[in-house]
């Protein structure tokens, strides 16, 4: 009989409220509106995501003595009812009017609102709203950010799994490339495969670049024919339970010739170096030199022009960056990728990517994969 | 010899500039930053997608009396100067650290600023870098949207592509759904054929809603099996050449009951309604109210609970928005969706939606297919 397999976690999100209304009481703070889909989520378990900043499918409304609510208009009134255990309000006249309802109650003097997920626009009727009512708007920016920095054990087994069924996907499409294939269809097929499997979707456009195309990190694919002995670069994530995974990997569709080797051993080299320095107590910018100095000392360091890696997590990224200009430190539990890259106008460009997160004792890569890794 | 098909039509990327320019100058504006993703393409075809507000692909720096530029990092500097004409500017610190150096050249006075794509983060730290600099700042929110919101032939032309592309995805899907797929293989089947067809991708989520789930406006495709005689209700569009499609079509897989036959013929009562109303001069709530009354009439005004329409353009939701609030009057050349819809919680829900251009005489439908839609 085979073992059982546990296949849903349900995150504790009163806790996670619980936690977050300790912080609001610290601060003094009596109510805090929760705009970004990805804080709203791991606080409630709502899913919907926002067409844009500027169309909202929700906000958590937090009080610190009272109960939190989900606030919603009329067209997720159902997802909302099933996804989250939070009362749902709707608003009919825009969430200003309802806030201004609960403002008019006289309990809120100090109310924060999330400054980097809030337009100017809002934020200048919010202002207004608030001097009506006589209350101080506190902008925060990084509240539930930090409580989402470090990641349960539950949160790294989610981020586990998404990655394992991003490598299958992956390796999927691999064995059944042809070199007669656009960056498009194969894009497509990726991203296809991802649904077909469980996936709630990519965690962002997945990235086909092949040949010279390779040279931009942010590659959109194209009707080009990726053709035989041609370098290509997949950049592709999905979600997986609310969780994202981002991976690239570099190959030849054919037969490698002896520079796009060379190079590729180099990122290779310059990826194991940065995951060597992933542990506890390690600056952000220590990481990204590790890796950066292999690169610099084969001579390609003007073409690696990007930070060394992201968090991931709910968001495909989040904090923290490993960028060379960040002094902060790395904690366990946090999660980052390592993805050094050389891109060199005109050739074409090689970028690796996987998943680590920061263990106790140094860290732990969450890929499997090593599709021509070690070539 | 078959007659030449015009592929390709390149808009005038500096007379919009000019136009532009013009509005500052009335408006006593010495400099304009474009974030808005439609805006910047509006402006200068750069193409590039951001990965949500806070990570910027680029923006447009548009002074009066100097050349614009495109300012953007590393990663796309590749695309930037293959999209686009302008100059390509890099921030290697920064967009504060360049527009820094931009406002030391002692220029610019009054610079403006796009209120509803900036973040209010960003906004706080771009108010002291103004106040260092003794420039005033200038919050706008629809300088170049009210340049957009009026279409001219060559970009109602794009949309007519985009539409005809998007019918042609369907009419594909739909002859080939069968009752034992799911939602979510629906929808990525539809992605899928999207880019297959040369689409940039879908213009949103791809809608795919069977049964009860019919009764969620803004359905996320589930596991479930749409069965047979089961209601289904697709919302698709797709991007072509940078403009959307939108379009929804509700149809029965195996043979529709008599409920179901009389709500879509309401609804489809509605939408004609609705598009008679369309026409120069005619109050956005006007129109609203006339598909909203046949409705009403039939005793289902409760479930329909959204605008009956919105614009289209380079982004699937713009101005104007049909809404019940609105007093703005419709002009030739604005583009605008006709979507009336009935929402019943656990019957399910019926939308159709079609794209309409404002005509000096009425209007035009875009569309051509009519799957289902006289029943």
């Amino acid at each position: 009989m085979p073992a059982r397999i546990k296949t849903t976690v349900r995150p504790d999100y009163g806790a996670r409220i619980e936690q977050l209304r300790a912080r609001l009481k610290r601060k003094k703070i009596d109510a805090l509106l929760v705009s970004k889909p990805e804080n709203r989520r791991y606080l409630s378990g709502y899913r919907a995501p926002d067409h844009g900043i500027n169309e909202t499918s929700g906000l958590l409304f937090i009080p610190v003595r009272e109960r939190a609510r989900l606030l919603t208009d009329f067209r997720y009134k159902l997802q909302a009812e099933e996804e989250t255990s939070l009362p749902v309000t709707l608003y009919q006249k825009g969430v200003l009017a309802l806030l201004g309802d609960f403002f008019g109650q006289g309990n809120i003097r100090r109310f924060a609102f999330e400054s980097h997920y809030t337009l100017h626009s809002f934020g200048l009727k919010l202002a207004a709203l608030a001097e009506k009512h006589k209350i101080e708007l506190v902008p925060v920016t990084d509240l539930v950010e930090r409580q989402r920095l470090i990641k349960s054990e539950e949160e790294i087994e989610l981020l586990r799994r998404s990655t394992a069924l991003n490598e299958k996907v992956f390796q999927y499409i691999h064995s059944r490339l042809s070199a007669d294939m656009t960056e498009i269809e194969t894009a497509a097929a990726i991203e296809s495969r991802m649904r077909q499997s469980g996936a709630e979707g990519p965690s962002f456009s997945t990235i086909v670049a092949s040949g010279e195309n390779g040279a931009l990190p942010h590659a959109v694919p194209t009707n080009k024919v990726i053709g035989k002995n041609s370098a290509v670069t997949i950049d592709m994530g999905l979600v997986l339970n609310g969780y994202c995974s981002d991976m690239t990997r570099n190959f030849v569709v054919g037969t490698a010739d002896k520079t796009y080797t060379h190079i590729h051993r180099i990122v290779r080299k310059a990826q194991l170096a940065g995951i060597a320095a992933v542990k506890p107590g390690s600056q952000m910018n220590e990481v990204d030199r590790a890796a950066r100095k292999i690169i610099a000392d084969s001579g390609y360091g003007k073409y690696f022009g990007h930070a060394l890696g992201h968090g991931v997590g709910l968001a495909v990224h989040e904090a923290p960056s490993l960028s060379f200009r960040s002094r902060r430190k790395l904690k366990p539990g946090m999660i980052v990728t390592v993805e050094p890259g050389i891109y060199v106008p005109g050739w074409g460009g090689i970028r690796l990517e996987n998943l680590v997160v920061v263990r106790e004792d140094g860290c732990e890569v969450l890929n499997n994969d090593t599709t021509y890794l070690d070539i």
